[in-house]
């Protein structure tokens, strides 16, 4: 590939969890470079006085926003909810090309993202642009955008748990319940009291109990493959590990319905898809399995005794449930291989 | 009290977790001394050998199974399914209590044994005599009895958040599902390559989904308070901490159901319960919280846009999950206060 | 004993982990009773808001430092640097006992003092007044003061190490390293980016290298037992475990001087003290094994190819290197047996 | 780079954690195609069976040692001690090269490979083909030969650590001490007591206290940098991490030396070093940062008040202690630039 092909990337807010990830990621992308990093906390400070792991590797300096907005042909947005519809807006006008890894984008419907998330929607004909960036059910519409909304972690791993079983009508629709277990990095860098060592390990609790603010964007997608308004129970918990995010889904089966036929619906759907690994009967999906990688562990059972579907999920939060994730979308968008970039072998310990 | 008033307690497999714990948790009980101990693995040694930390404070040298009969009022048995009928059928010939850690005679069906452990029932007599040790539910009869089933950590925790529902009728009975994390010292002593600690640290998978022996057992107890046969699903989690167990139960509310309804059943049931500690609105239990304790935390939460019931309980699984149960069935046994020489304060980290 | 026998106990800084620790230890003494707390943070609330494991156990509310005084009659004070001086005079007044867990009394020389922790010797007189609370190496001095300035961490770890064998001359004074490992509950209870989980856990590192404030307590021990100035290399490390400090001592040996030499040292000094325990030949100190207690296990080697002493020592950071030492600390000055309220297994997993 | 060019790889042992280390590496390795694998506990059964993590990457199905040769260029071998020397006879007769993770060509000495390992030279002149694979160190040697000796990990991070104070005279060679912290996947695959989770979370401890196989490795560097007989005193210890070790070395300062000459002297040493980041004063090295790939951090202090250097360097142990290092190895032997895919962003978290 020639030197004016590779894709010049910039990353706003890189000092953040997931900031810092996509510039880790970006490193070993064949097509891509990254151009330039915004953070307002550092801006001045190198990437790697922040992240002492980086160092040598992704020394970057912070700069403004608009110097990367400048030096980008795609914009990477990883920041607090609220902040991206402006840059959005700046994006499309220069005729770069923005992902953006918060929730401004993610809901169609303005009256949910008022309820969810306070705000309102600035233009609304921006939002009619945005493409919901989960590439394994809305491949051919991202290709077709600049501007993506980017899922969040338990977004991706519920719908990709429950999608074939739904599509296929296997399932109802009602009494979906996803119980999630989500390892820290999802809460952030900024320390907190919850967060803080001596008090999260050795423990386990929920929070957000059917309050969490994924919940309608979980909705939003199954409502969309199902053809109908679907609503599901999702109760998220705090694992003491890095990274992960085990989804256990739990639905009723309707009459008939064999594991076989569960099987072969999710064989069929997922067949071809690189970064979604259907486990062998009996297995099931381990966070462990998928960590600093953009893998979905999918793995199905069946409770006959009770007439209940069981669909476990797997993903790292901070790739396939943010910046591996952003960066397929890129691909996508792009027109390079989906995979590019991204084919790394999960550590097995 | 004086001396000859002093129950003499034997454990038989003290060295494996459950047996251990026991040894550690009666040090500290004013009305009970650890009279002999054995091991089939350790005759002859020290626990203290076994387990270091105990040194100078557990130093019993391990004996035969018969020497712990001989020396003991009360016999603990924390010992693989299957050999514990031979040795209650010996304790109560020669008028001893006999509390069993394991499996034996907790399911009042052989028929359902049979199905889940594959054994026999040897003496049917002896498993009338059996009472299910479950104090919180069944404290009287447990007071009549000289012959304990203790339940297992699963079948402790799941009733104790779903009782007080069941109850009073404020949820379906069908429709039930136990998503269930451990601690991995549920499995035991023994080197496995799943808690291996480089496979099972950062990781989070579920094992013997909608298959696990404590399945019987627990809707046993559920359709008891029922008063009519429950199925629940139950999908355990192996989780990379020590200790504890979180139940987060789902069930669908009856119509007209508030969580205020429910707070005050769950109130007034477990109100003069020492060991079970119901949480205030918004708190979730979390393991961390429970550690090396006897208590039970028990938190309610409602999602009102499924009409979903969730209650969330929480409890170390070798002490109100094995050890500590065992000793409050005790107490109860041999008239004491239900809590002697188990009010110990919960570690905050 | 009579009610009127209890000792009403007081902790200033009661939210705090020290603090906190002080409760839960307290709850369980027979002849002393929580008295009154206090906390600037928290006044007003439970203590068992703040720490949710405390449910039930310890629910006293925080008071005012004053009320705390007032009512108790020993004073523990778990408070910043600099704060216990104008308490210490308070108590001292008023014929209450002060245990000091800060370091304003540790220092017994003013230019250390000032030159470690900046601030200066308000009242000459009360320094003279205050002892040293390490009662295996200065029990007789405890038991006739009323204001004990109780150890830090790693200033127990590390002389409980090495003394006897300094004290019989069997190692050089000089060249002594002490190479610590500590558990994070040790950095306190306010949330930071280095005890952020993410950031800490799975990782390892040394902080304060040759440069912490524990150095010249250290040396200051040492010295008195060596009967001239010791200067030690200290090297602390912070572990991703809640508790626990290992303190791994190096030093050069005198001629001649063998392991069995130095066995017998330790034994004839450590033979009657319950709260340090000698491992065997072989078997390293391991803080798993001291966990939640008291203890402080002593393991030593012997590098015959340099000629080299190595003793390895661990201990619970928040008890032995915190709250149990003060309470052993009180035990000796109010005549109780020292290990009164201390005697606890500590949990094998 | 045409399909000819590529190197075909085999590894001996792929299901051990050094082997399956080698084979994720591998994979990313653009210069490099994994031919064969072998295991003697798993032949025939697929890699990503064995480690589920590898599913959809690493499926190639174990075969026998006479295939994996066969089908190779070069061969790894990640074997127990003492069964390599047959293999690495083969390899050198066939034409191959041979990089052995193993002990058996490490030693020079015979007679101090039989005092550690118990074992014998089979073949004097193949031990006299034999290069210690530690690049930085002897880097053109390794170029000349088809027989690696690969370090193990901690003979790896202490000479790194020391080489360049050693290697200028800045401190004495007499009285080092290097005490080491190694994460668990060092103790390999096998479950064993003292990596039951349970038993080893959240807890620490020394092992094989100045009798490490290790040492003799260890000292064979540093004497052949120093030019004369050089002893150490080594401690290791297990952390509960996965990964990682760290080494904090000890060593008398030369008087007259500053902190700048060292600094001076490791910069000039190590400033074309890639994988060898020289850190900033003030900083530690943590085994965090360092955590799936090649690097060895490596950060220098003194303590000033006792005239002592501290060296603290940091790598994991299973890249640059082990897989990560043989490749690096490779590449030197086939002509490649040294870094070819080990080029790898440590993860921040």
């Amino acid at each position: 590939m020639e030197n004016d092909r590779i894709i010049r990337v910039g990353v706003v807010g890189a000092t953040g969890y997931a900031g810092a990830e996509l510039c880790r990621l970006l490193y070993g992308h064949p097509a891509a470079r990254l151009a330039a990093i915004s953070s307002v906390s550092f801006e001045g400070q190198a990437l790697s006085d922040v992240y002492p792991a980086y160092l040598g590797m992704c020394d970057l300096v912070c700069e403004t926003q608009a110097d990367v907005v400048e030096k980008s042909d795609v914009i990477f947005a990883a920041l607090p909810h609220g902040l991206s519809q402006d840059l959005a807006e700046e994006c499309m006008e220069k005729g770069k090309a923005f992902i953006d890894l918060g929730a401004d984008f993610r809901l169609e419907s303005e009256a949910e993202y008022h309820e969810w998330y306070g705000g309102e929607f600035k233009d609304k004909s921006l939002h009619g642009q945005a493409v919901y960036g989960l590439p394994e059910l809305f491949r051919e519409k991202i290709k077709t955008t600049k501007l993506v909304a980017n899922p969040g972690c338990y977004t991706t791993v519920v719908p990709l748990a429950l999608v074939p079983a739904l599509e296929k009508g296997y399932i109802e629709a009602e009494g979906i319940i996803a119980d999630c277990k989500s390892g820290v990095t999802g809460a952030g860098r900024k320390p907190a009291q919850n967060s803080h060592f001596p008090e999260l390990n050795e423990g386990l609790s929920a929070y957000k109990v059917a309050n969490h603010r994924h919940t309608p964007e979980i909705e939003q997608t199954l409502s969309k493959i199902h053809g109908a308004p679907v609503k599901i129970t999702f109760v998220p918990h705090l694992l003491p590990v890095n990274r992960g995010i085990l989804a256990t889904c739990y639905a009723r089966l309707k009459p008939g319905v064999t594991e076989e036929m569960l099987r072969a619906a999710y064989e069929a759907r997922y067949g071809d898809e690189t970064f979604v690994r259907l486990l062998k009967p009996g297995r099931s999906a381990d966070i462990h399995n998928v960590k600093y990688t953009n893998f979905c562990d999918v793995s199905l059972f069946v409770d006959t005794r009770t007439g209940t579907f069981i669909a476990i999920s797997a993903l790292d939060n901070m790739v396939k449930g943010a910046a591996g994730q952003a960066i397929q979308n890129m691909n996508l968008i792009f027109g390079l291989d989906e995979t590019t970039g991204l084919l790394q072998v999960p550590p097995a310990f």
